[in-house]
């Protein structure tokens, strides 16, 4: 953004590195420091901005729902909240309460409340230049993230030995049942091997080197890093055709999308023929973080043009009001219903 | 304060019984529903109070820190904060934070802390009509509270028995392990009794046919509500000399103060010599609810006169560099010391 000839103001921790005007309540991550209580000092956080909002010509809240409960009570500029993602239903009602006040982006066009107006999807990128393109194809299929069921490594283990390909998975742990159960029996260092985290060059010669990522999720996924860093690097993707994946892989062109295992299995023989150059074309086209940046200026210009959010739709509304408690959602459990929560 | 004829509006829970105008944002207490996320629904009540701030002359806050960190960011009218008592130290970086956006009062002088301004003490005030005085000294101790070593149940039964006085219990339970160990061996129901919980007629026979309540805390009271209400029948009070209890106990009129358990022991066959009608008179003159009105609406007067806090001295920003991070508190456990925390 500075780069680009933006005044930046950024709000974090002081040791982020940031050649801009850093604005810091807390010194270090507020989970490296148990003295410092999160509550507290996320509030100072947010409260530190509202109270300098009359200095900015917009605010970019990446923080979730609690700066819109302040921005409730405040006299501001435009504010615009990326939504990095919905952790539980009740953080809707923040949003729900907050949507006179905030312009909201989404990660993907599938990360989106019904009940909510959205001024545009700014995509993650990356910088193509950290992912080495490989043009020839690899003989082994990959799962790169952490073990947790949504993220079916299971699938990929079983897609792997039906379709008679070895599997290299470099993860890391999350739910440790989840990983005695479904992943380390199968692990024998040879058809299946498990390489543990994998960072910068090893991430980049585990994906380079690959036939294809799987990335066959159990539950929509908000955004794939992973896949567009495989794509980066030439490799296709064997995907579930849901979240956001299909706006990311092209079906038959940088990847598949299935429906099911065995459709993947299917797959499997006609990932060699794919072009690797166009899974890297895909990534520089639309996933770099110069893309990123495109996008949010985008959304800047339109909220600073707009000022206020427009009124809400009437459907939105219905959205509120019928289905959002049990709407399935990514990475959480659903809590009880509330006995008696009325809105406006 | 309606009957005092101010514009009250009260934002509170739902089924909260008021007759003026109540704002709510949830239905019930949070802790009556799993399903609403303290977290979001708490700053949601909070952030409707500013979006509302211009609606009223003065805001009397008796929620704590959090609305503090939304202060920061308001154009608002005088906000008093009535602190019921700092639950931990990190709460004080919001207190210190938003010194220049809050008015403050203290339950208790002795409940203040020293890197803040107080405009007033506005002790808490009982309903004498709803205690019974009896005039006629009782025979046996009596213990009420919750059953925790800050509350000294411990001592008031070591009194007891030195005294050979007996001594009746009610109590809720708190610190299960301190009530198996150091309270449940000594009761007999004889010389130690223990009756449960007791509210109203119970509560009232108990304290009314008391020789006295012992209330020897272990750490400083910020204010203790049991002890008037005792002194409302007329029972006084042998009590620890720390925290709010000079303020409310004159010693040698409407009870003793006592530095250790023998002295408490020395005192217990003086205290059928005191005047049962100073306690309750004690009572009547400086904590009832009519007074603790008359204390507030002073300091809601001197609030509106003044708009802004004035600047703290020098010795007040002194005293919150230097020792507030290691200063007890009753009620909770002193967590670590912040690694590198600085305050401007």
């Amino acid at each position: 953004m500075r780069r680009r000839g933006l005044d930046v103001t950024l709000f974090a921790t002081g040791d982020s590195r940031f050649e801009g005007e850093l604005v810091s309540v807390v010194p270090v991550g507020l989970n490296e420091d148990p003295a410092l209580d999160p509550n507290v000092f996320s509030a100072l956080h947010i409260g530190e901005l509202f109270r300098r909002a009359g200095d900015f010509d917009l605010i970019n809240n990446h923080f979730d729902w609690k700066p819109l409960t302040y921005a409730l009570a405040s006299k501001m500029p435009p504010l615009l909240t990326t939504v990095h993602g919905f952790s539980s239903p009740q953080i809707l009602a923040a949003y729900y309460a907050s949507a006179e006040r905030s312009f909201f982006c989404s990660i993907s066009d599938a990360d989106r409340d019904p009940g909510l107006d959205y001024l545009a999807t700014t995509y993650n990128g990356i910088d193509p230049s950290e992912f080495t393109f490989s043009s020839a194809a690899g003989e082994y299929l990959c799962f790169l993230g952490r073990f947790h069921p949504e993220k079916g490594t299971h699938l990929a283990i079983e897609i792997a030995k039906r379709a008679g390909v070895r599997l290299k998975i470099a993860a890391i742990p999350q739910d440790e049942s989840y990983f005695r159960e479904y992943v380390a029996p199968h692990v024998d260092g040879d058809r299946i091997e498990f390489l543990g985290a994998v960072e910068r060059e090893a991430r980049n010669e585990l994906l380079g080197n690959a036939l294809a990522l799987v990335h066959m999720t159990t539950r929509p996924e908000r955004f794939g890093l992973t896949t567009i860093e495989a794509m980066a690097c030439g490799t296709p993707v064997l995907g579930a055709r849901m979240g956001s994946l299909p706006e990311i892989v092209v079906d038959g062109v940088t990847g598949f999308l299935c429906d099911s295992v065995e459709e993947a299995v299917s797959k499997v023989p006609l990932l060699a023929s794919l072009e690797r150059k166009a899974c890297r074309a895909r990534v520089e086209r639309e996933f770099t973080v110069e893309r990123m940046i495109d996008r949010y200026l985008g959304a800047y210009q339109r909220a600073v043009d707009l000022q206020v959010p427009p009124p809400p739709s009437a459907e939105r509304l219905r959205a509120r009001r019928h289905d959002w408690w049990d709407r399935p959602m990514a990475f959480t459990e659903i809590p009880p219903k509330p006995k008696n929560l009325r809105f406006s």
